[in-house]
């Protein structure tokens, strides 16, 4: 099976004009097949107060009203998605960017009303995705970039892109050995939170087991860790946890961050 | 040769939900291949006086400064694009959203500074449309749904639809028997602009010259006329002109509106 990578980028990337050339020159240079998915970053919020649209959340959750929807998919369907599409066109990286409505590449249900109706949020699934036009889109050398967007009934739904990069990875995971790669604040997860250089390299599932039991992990990292492991349970091969500037996307066998296996 | 259809809408179909419902419906039931170019109507205007953004005009030309280029790549690109292209989902037409920076579908040059500087606007021509892309995506019965952006040295640039509706048509003439069809806010070219139901079903280039002789055509339809004559002599088949809600846009033979050939 050929590899392919799935790597999500979020605000730690996206808000640094610096960072986000780094890391799309670092991108851009990658042999291998690969997906992009990013987030929206803090450009959503600073646009939403502009338009003097107030962003609720509820429980750290951001709830998606009507006006709050039309300013993601502006914002992360437009301007984030398109501007990183111009930087990797100019890169010499053949990027096209995706919704999931585009192509119907990934179908979502709205979110169903709960104790908290979150609005106008998508849940998304492994089957949902699209992987024949992936699969077509891939085979003809494209680099498909997601927006945290999906669709259903018509309408667009805000959707998290954390989700969305591991959907497709699963989904993938059939005719692709593939990497999902986690960019985040922090080089990997690490042995000791207050020690940012103390980067466990690899976390199979037996040691971190052996972690869990031993207490040794900031609750911060456990819910990433469960859905990684999740993922690896569905097919994908390996995820990737680390900082978008330090990890060599590119080498199969030696990286920066912290590699987690089955 | 196949037919393939390409159709522009602008502001009189974008701006009024019920109409933009109705064109979509018919555009959605077509069996031809087919590709649809919007323009961005007045919702770009209204977000960017929202966000403080004056929109600056020189000749009745906007001048797209670089606050301006952000508002259009998320009106056009984001907001405009994704509902049309979640709309027609739902009405089980597969279509994919497209600026010319995806896929590098259309490449650009940002127009070089004369008496005027208009900023970040893309000049296109036939030569840089990726026919390649677009026959593939037609093959694959996706429907690309292009917003009026492109890109060139890694920006994005706002781009007049008309144009990218003429140069898409060109370029797919040689491969396709190509009708391209311009809804505007009247039922066709009209032998009397005082009477909105005298419309000229049928305007071959010697009855252009005829009316044009005896000075028979109103002055603001002449732009639009030249530009369908050059379509034609680069290639395109047909150029259908009308009203969005009377086209019968499935209809190869009879139509409604004025049917512009050799």
């Amino acid at each position: 099976m050929s590899r392919l990578f799935v790597i999500k980028i979020g605000g730690n990337v996206l808000d640094n004009p610096a960072s986000q050339e780094r890391f799309l020159k670092t991108f851009a240079a990658m042999n291998e097949p690969r997906i992009l998915v990013h987030g929206g970053g803090k450009i959503a919020t600073r646009i939403g107060d502009q338009l003097g649209i107030e962003s609720r959340y509820v429980n750290g959750r951001r709830i998606t009203d009507e006006a709050t929807r039309d300013v993601v998919t502006m914002v992360y369907g437009g301007l984030v998605n398109k501007q990183i599409v111009a930087s990797l066109q100019a890169m010499g990286c053949n990027a096209i960017g995706l919704t999931g409505a585009d192509g119907n590449s990934i179908a979502a249900v709205k979110r169903p009303a709960g104790d908290t109706d979150f609005g106008y949020v998508g849940d998304v699934r492994a089957a949902g995705v699209n992987t024949t036009l992936l699969t077509r889109l891939l085979n003809d050398k494209l680099v498909p970039v997601f927006a945290p967007l999906t669709h259903a009934d018509g309408v667009m739904l805000n959707t998290n892109a954390d989700t969305i990069a591991s959907v497709v990875a699963v989904s993938l995971s059939r005719a692709y050995k593939v990497r999902l790669v986690y960019c985040f604040e922090k080089k990997g997860v690490l042995k000791d939170v207050n020690d940012p250089e103390s980067v466990i390299p690899y976390l199979p599932r037996s040691l971190y087991h052996e972690l869990l039991g031993a207490n040794a992990l900031a609750d911060g990292i456990l819910p990433k860790l469960e859905n990684a492991y999740a993922a690896i349970e569905a097919g994908v091969s390996e995820v990737l946890i680390g900082d978008a500037e330090d990890l060599s996307l590119n080498t199969a066998e030696r990286t920066e961050g912290t590699l987690i296996t089955a």
